[in-house]
């Protein structure tokens, strides 16, 4: 069975020397001090390791089932829910005055890798209920925040998110369940909701469903949407539970992965709702919390990756297989271990630079958001809302490949359920896909992102980059960090220019290299993280503080990503320049 | 459920006009005339599309089931195994003088191509039957063919292979299986194996199994390794079955696909073996039948892909989201096909274009064996030998990405099993990792094949990429293949020049760069099959015989592949020459 230790020494080193948490000024980084993370993370990781990481594989195995409108979760989810509730995980880094402790979302975030590392599908029940209070938190009222915030931050409520309908997920113009007002205020929610997360389960008193749909008088397409607050049971003014709303499960999606979370059909059949934010402005709402859900998704990504490098290490340290080509190394053993074999290398190699790169682009997408929330920096909130596509495509297609390369260090034993591998790689696959596939990250970027504020943001990260790589100027242990960087840098820089010049004329032009953009952009991202992950290494080797080797390790890691892996953003700029024709050459028939 | 239509035109494409195979002069391809082999294929198209694929999903669902010692396969598999009997499928290209029907190995591959994408768990009974056959042939007494041949020809029995053990897959020097001499000439064969492949099942009246196991007196390593006949029910004189032999299922495994094939662990316990070939020569005896093995694991990669594909190309012309970014094509309809969308054209095109082209390499690796072993054609043998692992490990790789990728074009849908674009995936998986897991042929490539009969091989290959080159020198139509395949060339040519001036004082440094290499060469060999693909459709235009539409597809397909696909070449030639000191910088510990 996989196991999982929480990588707590990798997260300090992110937090502390590359992000320096505790010198920035945002009101709450004071408190995180190295003992402060120390223990919390501590405490994280011994609750993922020891309560949630062994239940992964009984959730993939179990599933959830429905019954007499029931859902039930996998053996011993209950429990471990009671755990996590208990140490009050979920309000981690939400508002004090709800129950919560008020940590920045960096720490939160940290916090979630674990969890997600060590069972995600269990961990998207939380996942989804932190997403609902932050949209009620962003838009509900005053006394909507009192009715239901306490009670969710606190998982004795959990909350959903209600988009998807079978006819349409991207394109939420289309949709179609209703919301008649009624003479109370309230409205009548009618309509069928897929695809819906932790839509239901036994581990919670009440389920808050937050749903989109069209109220009278909104207009055409996405403009006639609103968002409503829906509960499972309808909640008295004293704040009791009342009577069953008319909300109920239609059915439990059979899925590639995530076994243990349940993806529900939710039939809503005239249930009370009650309009959260503005009437017809629910896109707006829903657009509001994306940064976060979709930075979560991204962390999926690599957290899934993560678990299943760990798992490839200690197999190929353990499992004997051929001979080291330059020399025996287990002379005792009937073979060696197959970490010998340069190939194996290559595979764990590529798992380790982009995990750890990733983590480091992920804490540091969190810390944006910190800065923006609580310091309300406006450059912060423009750079983050450009970098969130990346982080979400960018280490979900590539957190997904690296979780199959794992599985293949296993080789055979790799395809056998029983060991693990292929869960990994199976729940790593949706996050490709949900909050909105990759493509669409992609369109989002290149369509939005890149010229939003008059291009401003983009311009800033370049200038970002370009100042990065100049601080180090005639650093010879740079060198090898920086040279990449800049060539990668003038690659991501040249791309955006073919757009600029053939988009305007034809937006196919940019469109079809839109994906390659998202990806260029993801490795120029991860090495900048990893510049800056070996100026911080080299400056504790320098002061000679703390585990040589352990720093050490760190820039011979950053070294791999761009020995190897940033020679792609060229691959990827030849690609965005052959422009639109061989993309869109083929007419839909000729297929 | 999925669908599957044999692209017949497809094939006949690249057998008559691209490999021209009524023009070759090879023994028993002059009866390849274009109406035969369409006969042949739209017979077995029919029965891939109308028997085998609507199992597939069942296959998946059902799995197999060990009761009593009796493994049982899903519903419908029996019938359909009677109707591939029926039809002397698996005969197609064995010798008349067991049964079979004496045509090309090409045609045996074109049809293979068809079961697979139909149902590869299925198709697997019949192509480790096929494999069991191929190895009796070249290395069975005349006593042996005559004993086992014409019953496994006709399906009758089927066979299995039987390498792997609980503690080696790779490294087959390490097997424990024994083989104890008798007085009458047989050995009594004790010992687990695993991951054995149609390992039994309850559609045949007898399974032949080949055994590898360790004979007295061969010595340490591979060297004792010798091969044995263990049927499962031994056979009288008179070709009756007689008893129940000492080999059982211990175990089905559950796997992350293929779940319609019995992946068995089988134990032999003192069971009564035959040898086939020399004593303490049974690796060589299963290294002859690699080639044919490999080729057809390299097919189901593509082959998946092609299935996966088919149903991308419906969805995305059937689903309505969003709108054409260039103007609305579907006015009457609420949204346009997501066919209209760059992003979605990109992931088609990738599809199509690979499929496409794998396929060609495939059929001109078969019609190269069919050189090989019908006109004892020394070079086609060669040049075989060192394609192999590359249609092996870069089909199989990008096959599974390409039915990856097919899966996303169904966003949220294609993760729910219901859609089958899951089993595509899952069932694909497999192929990255048996025959010898990519890694394996990575190395098999750089450290033995690049060198062989003095590189011989390899030279005349980079001879012949030049030679179509230079063919289309000055050839407008062409240089949108001929200047990338060049360029793509060269770079192969230079990553082969680092190994040969690297690799001797450092093996590592050619190691490192062998699964770079692998796909460095598997795009440059896709390249060279898109040039002469073009050639034949350029040449059928000038022509104005057939269908203009159909080589206008096929160019643009092929234009797509160059443009957007042959830049991966310069990404794996820089990773190669970072040579070994990223990849083995650290210490076995520091993972």
């Amino acid at each position: 069975m996989p196991v999982y230790t929480a990588p707590t020494k990798d997260m300090q080193f992110v937090l502390h020397e590359m992000l320096k948490v505790g010198e920035t000024g945002i009101p709450g980084y004071d408190e995180l001090e190295r003992d402060f993370t120390a223990a919390v993370l501590d405490e994280a990781g011994k609750l993922a390791g020891e309560v949630l990481a062994p239940l992964n594989a009984v959730g993939d195995q179990e599933g959830c089932r429905l019954e007499n409108g029931v859902v039930y979760t996998p053996t011993g989810f209950k429990d471990a829910f009671e755990a996590v509730k208990e140490g009050g995980w979920n309000g981690l880094d939400l508002p004090e005055e709800f129950g919560g402790q008020g940590l920045p979302y960096v720490m939160g975030t940290a916090v979630g890798e674990m969890f997600v590392s060590a069972n995600m599908a269990f961990n998207m029940y939380q996942g989804l209920t932190h997403g609902a209070i932050s949209a009620i938190l962003a838009h509900g009222s005053e006394a909507q925040k009192a009715k239901y915030l306490p009670k969710m931050v606190s998982m004795d409520w959990t909350g959903t998110m209600n988009l998807t309908e079978p006819h349409c997920g991207t394109d939420l113009g289309l949709l179609r369940s209703k919301a008649e007002p009624q003479d109370d205020g309230s409205y009548k929610i009618t309509g069928q909701k897929i695809f819906i997360s932790a839509g239901d389960h036994d581990m919670s008193e009440n389920v808050i469903h937050l749903v989109l749909a069209k109220a009278p008088g909104g207009g055409e397409g996405t403009k006639g949407i609103s968002l409503f607050i829906v509960p499972k049971f309808l909640v008295n003014e004293d704040g009791s539970l009342g009577e069953r709303n008319g909300v109920s499960v239609g059915k439990i999606e059979e899925k590639m992965g995530i076994h243990g979370n349940a993806t529900c059909v939710m039939n809503y059949d005239g249930a009370t709702g009650y309009l959260i934010g503005e009437l017809h402005k629910g896109m707006r709402a829903m657009f509001t919390m994306m940064n976060e859900a979709r930075l979560g998704v991204g962390l999926q990504g690599y957290a899934q990756a993560e678990a299943a490098y760990q798992n490839a290490v200690a197999y190929a340290r353990d499992r004997l297989q051929g001979r080291d080509v330059t020399g025996t190394k287990n002379p005792d053993g009937a073979a060696d271990p197959i970490i010998v074999h340069p190939d194996v290398r290559r595979m764990l190699m590529d798992q380790k630079a982009f995990v750890e790169g990733a983590r480091a682009f992920t804490f540091w997408g969190a810390h944006l958001i910190d800065k923006a929330h609580r310091s309300d920096d406006k450059d912060a909130e423009g750079l983050i809302s450009l970098l969130t596509p990346v982080i979400k495509g960018f280490q979900t297609d590539k957190g997904f490949e690296m979780a199959v390369q794992a599985q293949q260090v296993y080789g055979g034993h790799g395809y056998i359920e029983e060991q693990g591998m292929s869960q990994f790689a199976r729940d790593a696959r949706i996050a490709m896909i949900y909050e909105g596939a990759n493509g669409i990250q992609a369109l989002d970027l290149v369509g939005r992102k890149l010229a939003q504020d008059g291009g401003k943001h983009v311009m800033a990260f370049f200038e970002m980059v370009k100042a990065e790589c100049k601080a180090h100027d005639g650093d010879e242990r740079m060198k090898g960090f920086v040279e990449p960087l800049k060539a990668a840098s003038k690659q991501l820089q040249a791309a955006g220019m073919f757009f600029m010049q053939n988009g305007m004329k034809n937006p196919n032009a940019a469109l079809s290299g839109s994906y390659d953009f998202m990806h260029l952009m993801g490795h120029v991202c991860l090495g900048l993280m990893w510049a800056r992950m070996a100026k911080a290494a080299y400056a504790a080797l320098d002061a000679g503080t703390g585990d040589a080797a352990f720093y050490e390790t760190k820039i011979a890691t950053g070294r791999y990503y761009m020995a190897r892996q940033l020679p792609a953003c060229a691959m990827h700029l030849a690609r965005i320049e052959s422009g639109a024709d061989p993309v869109m050459a083929l007419d839909a028939e000729a297929f």
